[in-house]
């Protein structure tokens, strides 16, 4: 009788029916019941465990829905013989199960291998933000009350068509909201038709990168440059060609000279016009002309990243490159994750009217679209004056910032760290020394506890002077001197090395 | 004096130094105004045009910093010579222009090609839903006022971690609610370190293919099968191998007799062992154990697409594949859009040890993670238990509804289209007399405001059978009466055209 021995914890949260189906499947994969074996009937099992018949019966009826057990309750209940003998084995013995696994390395797709090798951008998740890891807004300043109120206003009493699967190009009216402010704060001529909302700037490399690119292609790419950008480019297979960055920004007759000489021409060319990343130049109105010419000439595209001009501190910005473009060459990107949220996760694509519907498909093909309700509420919120109310505040709090930083490396950083002010943007470049490694610089920062990451990490040729990039729009004024004091003795000591090394 | 004449719109919402920049710069990019041309003094043309010298100024401004302008403001202002004459020519003539845009059609990929070229799966925005949509769930019927609170709870005051960028696999509270649910509910063995959260069904089809699929690979595929994983997987170049499907499912050993036959090996299968899609049967249990030690053996992927096994009306659910899986081929994906809301964009996937790191960087490289507060509030309603207790309420609502459909369609239909009743899932297959074609059928069915897929358009070889797909879940009884009753005149005006056709 007492084929198995079911050990029953009546202090479980598990149901005792689930634990005696679970000892009879242990038992049947086991093989220690084997293959047409006969339960005993459910009545005497019960007796035997001291629980009710019910109990039995159901955890049988289990067992004969998986297929281990045949038979019908109550006319004799065997093991089932269609298990597989070798999955048996397999279950059996642990040692066969770890060399299958050796044996059959996962086999992934060349991209998959891609993807695996090449780390991407390092993002940290430490509870509170660390001077001065860029592109981090002053989340602490979101107005949360506005928000929680509309959420509550879309979450009570929702349309039903928020509520089902939605348009893949994005809410309609979030979409006009767009426009309406893109019109006006950054001259981007576009209409509704051509906007798609997405999860962010990712997104939108993403979703360029396979409309736009085969493996092979080419694009030009700003040098140093994005590094988000540059992962997503390099694993759709595409070869960057660097062209040089100065003072007015990508230079755009040394790509054209690069082009004729080695009559190569690119798919894409990818920019950031108001505020190079991570230089922190401006295109000048003569490159861009040039730029946009030489795209209509030569039919390529080109991917304007405008992330984070919403933060200009002196003059007013200039206007995208989107909108000066005649020919329908320009793709133009941006993003809420610096103007509101990173966690968010909303950004947007402004498209020529030739390739909306391919990059809406693309959209649909790789996740739908994004969450309706918080579309609709972030629709509201800029509609209602809260977008631009909060842009003007940040304006003022991150060039406060920006000043408590300059100040604070003039005390602290002289001769070791030169920081020039930036108009735009939520980052700074500082210049190291002579013969001074960014590299080790950024290491013995993070030892620091500061993150300033290098300025050749960005950079696909050797650059001609190292540096550090420095954000300061997420810490307070007191994280911003503690952050510069700390930087100063990593400095110091880095200095100090390279000393002692000549 | 009157170089340029500058209408000005007091009425209008622009302020007047954005027309007095606007006209000017039109003036400079059609060439009225050429490069060289000095402007008139700012206080002549104020009083000219009837402005403050200010506002005069302010435009000056914006066009020398936009390089339309040299000069200084007081010391004499200058049209630049800087604009490449030739993009002047091509403002100038709009002809010029519409013969670049010809001469230039947009290049794009060959996959950017492949996704213009085929339609995904037609959703559709209707405000009301249709009789029989499958896959919608009673969207009216989402408990909003619960999640309403739970959402102000978390947007009033946030903590700042959920603000900033998050861990591309996912808020951790989140996978480790998703892991109990799985255990207890689908037999799924995983910890939350497998687990990744994403935005639906739809990414986790995307990953796989980007991680697993090199373009020419081959993937078993159920036939008939889900469209939106098809059009997936052969927008990634992957060659689909038809399995047919009977009453046990996928038939697994047909898949392994046509590979030994073939001598090929394919990268991956895609199955939906809980509640076939379209067909609606559920892989025996033989099966399953055949298909994991084939895939144990050959070293070949399995994604398991669980997608609506959540509503199961008789028996218990049947444990899941993965649950079964020793030897780590099973990747296991799940959604909360048929659990809970298409709209929230919230799903999972459960993969194997081997395979997290890659899937979690691919995640991250196309569009970083999902919304973390949402993530944060799914958490908590799955922890306290308003999860369970939906779908409980849910899984009675649709069972309700199934019969509902049953009982119409043996009134109203019985001849036309034959009904099988389904123990799991959102819809039920409709079959059609002898001679009918379902794609006409379902046009018809179209044409009085019924939506039902044909089966043949899920299929990849000729099915042997015509059906149709009907889905019940997002309609009330009231229109699942009324939709029978069109969808009866439908089919009865196609089974008389097919007899006059006789």
């Amino acid at each position: 009788m007492a084929l198995v021995s079911i050990e029953l914890d009546r202090q479980a949260t598990a149901p005792l029916f689930q634990q005696i189906y679970e000892g009879l499947r242990e038992a049947i994969l086991t093989g220690q019941l084997e293959g047409g074996t006969r339960l005993p009937p459910t009545r005497e099992l019960a007796q035997e465990l001291h629980v009710s018949r019910n109990t039995i019966v159901n955890a049988f009826e289990q067992l004969i829905a998986e297929g281990y057990l045949e038979g019908k309750v109550g006319a004799g209940t065997y093991v089932t013989h269609v298990l597989p003998e070798d999955l048996l084995h397999i279950r059996n013995a642990s040692h066969i199960t770890s060399s299958y696994r050796s044996a059959h390395r996962p086999s992934i797709s060349r991209r998959g291998a891609l993807i695996t090798e090449r780390a991407i951008a390092p993002i940290h998740y430490a509870d509170t933000p660390r001077a001065f890891q860029p592109g981090l807004p002053a989340v602490d300043r979101f107005p949360f009350e506005i928000w929680s109120k509309l959420s509550a206003r879309y979450w009570r009493n929702p349309p039903l068509s928020l509520l089902r699967y939605g348009d893949p190009q994005g809410y309609r009216p979030l979409r006009e909201a767009i426009v309406s402010y893109l019109k006006a704060a950054r001259g981007v001529r576009c209409e509704a038709e051509q906007v798609i909302i997405i999860s962010g700037s990712q997104q939108a490399l993403d979703l360029t990168a396979r409309i736009l690119l085969d493996p092979g292609d080419t694009i030009y790419f700003e040098d140093p440059g994005y590094l988000g950008a540059r992962h997503v480019f390099t694993n759709a297979g595409a070869g960057l060609i660097p062209v040089s960055v100065d003072h007015d920004g990508m230079n755009v007759d040394a790509a054209i000279a690069q082009a004729r000489v080695q009559r190569q021409q690119a798919q894409l060319i990818y920019v950031t016009p108001s505020h190079q990343y991570p230089m922190g130049v401006t295109l000048s109105m003569q490159r861009r002309f040039k730029l946009l010419e030489w795209a209509a000439q030569t039919g390529m595209w080109i991917l304007e990243d405008d992330y984070d001009s919403e933060f200009r501190y002196e003059g007013r910005p200039l206007q995208a490159l989107q909108g000066l473009d005649t020919g329908g060459r320009v793709i133009y990107m941006g993003s809420f994750s610096k103007a509101l949220l990173p966690s968010l996760r909303l950004g947007y694509l402004v498209v020529p009217p030739s390739l909306v519907e391919t990059f809406v498909k693309a959209r649909a093909l790789a996740d739908r679209h994004s969450p309706s309700i918080e579309q609709a509420i972030l629709a509201a919120f800029i509609n209602e004056g809260h977008f631009t109310r909060h842009l003007r505040r940040m304006r003022q709090l991150y060039h406060e910032r920006q000043m408590t930083l300059i100040d604070a490396a003039h005390m602290h950083l002289a001769g070791l760290l030169d920081i020039e002010p930036s108009e735009t943007g939520m980052h700074v470049v500082g210049w190291l020394g002579r013969g001074i490694d960014d590299h080790l610089a950024a290491q013995q920062a993070l030892l620091h506890n500061v993150d300033a990451p290098p300025l050749s990490a960005y950079c696909l040729n050797s650059p001609s002077q190292h540096g550090l990039v420095l954000g300061y729009t997420g810490i307070d004024s007191d994280a911003i001197h503690a952050g510069t004091r700390r930087l100063t003795q990593a400095l110091e000591s880095v200095e100090q090395a390279a000393r002692l090394a000549r």
